[in-house]
């Protein structure tokens, strides 16, 4: 572990997602460096907590005043009249650390921790953040931060944050809580979702991480039952094993998580390393662990709120369909165009009632999108029944309905909104969505009506369409148990290519027949039992990228060609890495129509032993068409994953070309996830490029195979 | 043309843009079918250009009144005191045509005709708009319309329009046109500029598009002074070369186009189709038109509005460069993020301006994103001094701030804006952009100081990004000329592939080294001039796609093998296609080394031919990774398009293979395009696939060839 890495030294963290309780529901606060000043940082919670009406004690302490914001003032932790359950610490570098011992000695279950100075600043930084997470452990309290903003529950008035953001208001009653690494992007978060009226149970921010993580509180707002939905920011997960656990606990609560994660990028990456002190996981293998427990990445600040604002509504539909209802032809165009890049489907309306409906309006286009022109809102009663058309028969899951200004306007809404909920009572599990442009206080009509009010239309269309995903993740049944795999023992150091097909033999991994030759004439003897032509590839432990030595030769037609090959090979091995220990020459049949694929293993910091699959060749490569998840899984998450890169079709067929052995491949690479979860961490990583899926029935061969193994020490 | 396709049968359209100073800048106006009701379609566009104080002479005119709003009616056309410069038209049916055909008579210059019922109705509507535009044009009149909401200028208090939008508002001043074919979509795009307090100058909806279309707008707004930025929204592109003039037009005048066109997806393009009477273009032709001019395409509504508001400012930087000061490093990195991901360069502060940042302030991370976390807003001081070092040593072209809440707080903005204004006065060529959540009144305070305000950072990069597209656009130098290529004239059908390829070859487009062979003695004669391997092809003129019925054998190795496979194609075609003429056998040379690539030419039915580029092989087909541009260009736009695909790698070299003759592919797509431009329309198409790019310096040579060509009638 690095110098800077929070926790280190620290002692073992204590096991399992802790109970939170205490921490965002206490029955009383201490507040050590309470302030007069309501600006100042040990002032702000005192005031915030007056103004939201917390329902607990507040206990200021502060050796030089009696009295602070109104309340008694103590002048030390000793001197409280109870053991607080919960302090805030925003005292300075050793008083801070003092604090925290004398708050654990009271009894005190867990402190929120404003000082900064940590393992965010240098090495000595984080040998003070490890004391004071120990201090905090001998006495079985849990820290928040240091170096965080706080938190807030809005629901008891608990304010134990400085963020200068609530001078702005309050935050609005709400379901949906805030988890998030950064202070400053957390209360960004927040003061968005207030000015576009969305209202926020809880935040939390956890800053160094110290003890208390992301996980932790994503685990606590699956519990917590004032919170519905969670939104997370992330720089960085320092446990895998936790924060899948949270995201499980989640799922199992029907609590959507949609996360940002950032650092996406390369620039990023190297920022983000520049300014946190977490240790960064894959960012490929992050979007694999959110996509397995049905979690979402929003790629936007925008795009994060919008979805969690769309889920407040709880409607989360399985096998989502959109109709669209218009009164632009042209925003109805668009908006398809939207959803089909969502890949969210707009199946047309039943033939019969797009006769219905152009029986009711002659010059309605009646197919989905439906328009119904402006002229449609002369007899309002038309709304109502175009809406209960499309759902009765069009059976759209959620409906999407484009009137703009005409939504807005004065004379024209109330009425809208009568034959809406008219129609939207007969369907309650119907998510209703409007884009209109209307003034807040409309816009808000709308929504205690029930419906979601967007101004954009193809950011309804997104919001729409991660409802049905989350309700694809809330829906999905248990998945297959992880394949039977022999335990295979590791090598004590890196095999040779023919050890590594072995070991994977020993797991039921087949690579293409072949055979180790170590002379020209065994070479030719393998060639006429496998069959012409033949592969030659240059033998050696000490040599893992062959390619690049020239050690590969393809389409040895004869027993001339073998020769010459068997000759040239060890010539360039010779040559391009002298020294390396040569064990003769693989030959293997060469086999023809198959699709080049690439399975592999590595090794994530956070997530443990990850498995990828794509399609082979230097073109893949250049498009990165591939896909991850952690291992173990079983064949139908492995032929799932096979199906989800884009280029799937060479796979499944195309122009002609007949579907390759999609299940030998999914065999093979949840075998190959089973080996990785037993090998352990002494497992580097092993690559199977190419694998040769051939037709189907014929199977698929590993044609190469490398497995890099930590020496044992 | 089909028979809703407007302007059919009403004769020619004037030849070049047409001047609209008549239409949106007229001294009179008259209203026909006027109405006493302010919301009634024919009351509407009275009662705006009241509120908005009209500068010229309103006349309404309506049989049963003396009076109407105030105003003096006159009965009839012909009763007007004057000839009005231009008209509204909101009468129904016969009367709408005579009112046209009157005000022709009278000398009226243009008319905007409210009135539906057209060509977006059925074939009897088609028929009637093509009398009312023949009756325009006897007079040389020009209509805007049928079917259209109208236009508005808002300096002129111009408000022919029947929009219910304005209700709620006069448009702000500003310089942003908005010409679209959808009058909903188009209201829709002012509505919410005006909501975000984003000022219109102009706004022009083209309906039918009977006779003036949305080329004419553009190119109008292109010459009209009180437009500097241009939103257009279609549904399709009629006239290909006029919309190019537009484009051109607008780049001359360095006025963006920001372009949405609906009709991208398949769902999408079915649905444009039913609703409007535009004959839509290839959705990737209309990209690579825009591309061609420096125009913009934007993916959202809400991106359109970004791009528009940004250009508002008029610094469009050339070279653009981010600098990011931030007050959260989590921000920060999501910022850099979305930067990599729209292709906007983040380059490092130099080391010495680090070290001069961190001597400022020391627990600033000073790399870029430079973050000076909340605390720097202790000495506002600091604010300016880091801006100031950024762009002076920086050299950024551009800069976003992001300060969130705290840029919105009323006992900070002041002095921020005091810091940032001193700086920014020293750089007024630099782009400033803030993420500040602040009130509306506090954003227009940062606005009016010249700074652009978003409140999500990813939108504020997208338009950052954008604006240097546009100046890179504005910027560009003048293309090189198309290449001299002989006139090849066209044969009267399509002919066999030996004949495509010398057709090419006249045009100086190099096929693979090849013999045609009528016996099989004569492809073994061949295949030894040309050298072993051979690719051996079925030569058909009926034949056209040769791989779907077995009909190329590869890697023919000697004497045998070729007389087998010419035995064998022989068979495989009067198998496949009995009765296909049959002119032996294509003996080609196997070249190995190169990559496959795919040219072809299409016409597409309003831009007429037009050249695609793309990497060959079944992978790349699934990937659609293909890059368009109109014909004819030069090998500098060639080499352009071949650079600009994502498999691009391939081709300039990736991992130990060196790079493609990338000239002599550029010289054959330049080539290629010059003769599908001389060929005219009785060309259909060519597909040249594969052709062997081989590498540097050794050529690129078509493998096969298939010319398309109409009967000659």
């Amino acid at each position: 572990m690095s110098a800077t890495e929070p926790g280190a030294g620290a002692g073992p963290r204590p096991a399992g997602p802790p109970d939170l309780g205490a921490l965002v529901h206490p029955g009383s606060v201490a507040i050590v460096g309470a302030s007069a000043d309501p600006t100042r940082i040990g002032g702000r919670p005192i005031a915030y907590m007056l103004r939201g009406g917390f329902s607990g004690r507040i206990l200021p302490v502060n050796p030089n005043r009696s009295e602070v914001q109104g309340l008694p003032c103590y002048a030390s932790v000793d001197a409280l009249p109870e053991a607080p359950d919960v302090a805030v610490v925003a005292v300075p570098g050793a008083a801070a650390l003092a604090a925290v011992d004398d708050l654990g000695r009271r009894g005190t279950r867990a402190a929120i921790v404003f000082t900064a100075g940590y393992a965010e600043v240098d090495a000595a930084g984080a040998a003070a953040q490890d004391r004071l997470v120990a201090a905090a452990r001998r006495h079985g309290m849990r820290l928040l931060g240091p170096n965080c903003l706080g938190l807030f529950d809005q629901a008891t008035g608990f304010y134990p944050i400085f963020t200068a953001s609530l001078e702005g208001g309050l935050p609005l009653p709400g379901r949906i809580g805030i988890a998030s690494q950064s202070g400053a992007y957390g209360t960004h978060l927040f003061t968005v979702a207030r000015d576009r009226h969305i209202g926020t149970a809880m935040l939390v921010t956890t800053g160094n991480q110290a003890d208390l993580d992301l996980a932790d509180v994503i685990a606590w707002m699956a519990r917590d039952e004032g919170v519905e939905v969670i939104m997370a920011y992330a720089e960085g997960v320092r446990d895998g094993d936790a924060f899948a656990r949270a995201l499980a606990a989640a799922r199992a609560a029907r609590k959507p998580v949609i996360a940002m994660k950032v650092g996406r990028s390369a620039v990023g990456g190297a920022a983000a390393q520049s300014h946190t002190a977490s240790i960064a996981g894959n960012d490929a293998v992050f979007d694999a662990v959110l996509a397995e427990h049905g979690a979402l990445r929003a790629r936007t600040t925008e795009e994060l709120i919008d979805i969690a604002y769309a889920a407040t509504r709880r409607i989360y539909p399985v096998g989502n369909t959109l109709g669209v209802i218009t009164i632009s032809g042209g925003a109805g165009v668009l908006i398809a165009d939207a959803a089909e890049a969502a890949g969210l489907a707009m199946p047309e309306m039943p033939r019969a009632a797009q006769g219905r409906l152009r029986a009711i309006l002659p010059y309605a286009a009646p197919r989905n999108p439906v328009d119904c022109t402006a002229q449609a809102f002369n007899d309002l009663s038309l709304v109502g029944r175009f809406t209960e058309t499309m759902i009765a028969e069009g059976g759209y899951r959620s409906i999407l309905a484009f009137f703009t200004q005409i939504g807005g306007a004065p004379s024209l809404a109330p009425g809208i909104r009568r034959e809406l909920n008219a129609v939207m009572a007969r369907h309650p599990d119907r998510l209703a969505v409007l884009c209109v442009l209307a003034s807040p206080e409309r816009v808000r009509e709308y929504e205690r009506d029930g419906y979601l009010v967007f101004e954009d239309p193809s950011r309804a269309v997104v919001a729409i369409d991660a409802m049905g995903r989350l309700g694809e993740g809330f829906a999905a049944g248990p998945l297959g148990a992880p394949p039977e795999v022999p335990p295979v023992p590791l090598p004590d150091r890196t095999p040779s290519e023919a050890q590594a097909k072995r070991l994977l033999a020993a797991a039921g991994i087949a690579a293409v027949p072949e055979r180790a030759c170590a002379s020209p004439e065994a070479a030719v003897e393998a060639a006429q039992a496998l069959g012409w032509p033949v592969v030659m590839k240059i033998l050696s432990p000490d040599i893992l990228h062959k390619t690049e030595i020239g050690g590969v030769v393809l389409g040895v037609a004869d027993a001339a060609a073998a020769r010459t090959a068997y000759a040239a090979l060890l010539a360039r091995a010779a040559a391009a890495a002298p020294g390396a220990r040569i064990d003769g020459v693989l030959v293997a049949r060469q086999l023809a129509g198959g699709v080049e694929c690439i399975l592999g293993i590595h090794q994530d910091p956070a997530f443990g032993p990850v498995a990828m699959f794509g399609l082979g060749g230097l073109f893949v490569e250049v498009m990165r068409d591939v896909v991850f998840r952690r291992c173990p899984f079983g064949e139908d998450v492995a032929e799932a994953m096979i199906r989800a890169i884009r280029g799937a079709p060479l796979l499944t067929g195309v122009r002609g070309r007949g579907p390759a052995d999609i299940p030998a491949l999914a065999r093979m690479l949840a075998r190959l996830s089973v080996l990785a979860a037993q090998a352990g961490p002494r497992l580097a990583g092993i690559d199977l490029n190419p694998v040769i899926a051939l037709p189907a029935g014929e199977g698929a061969f590993a044609a190469d195979a490398v497995v890099t193994v930590r020496d044992a020490g």
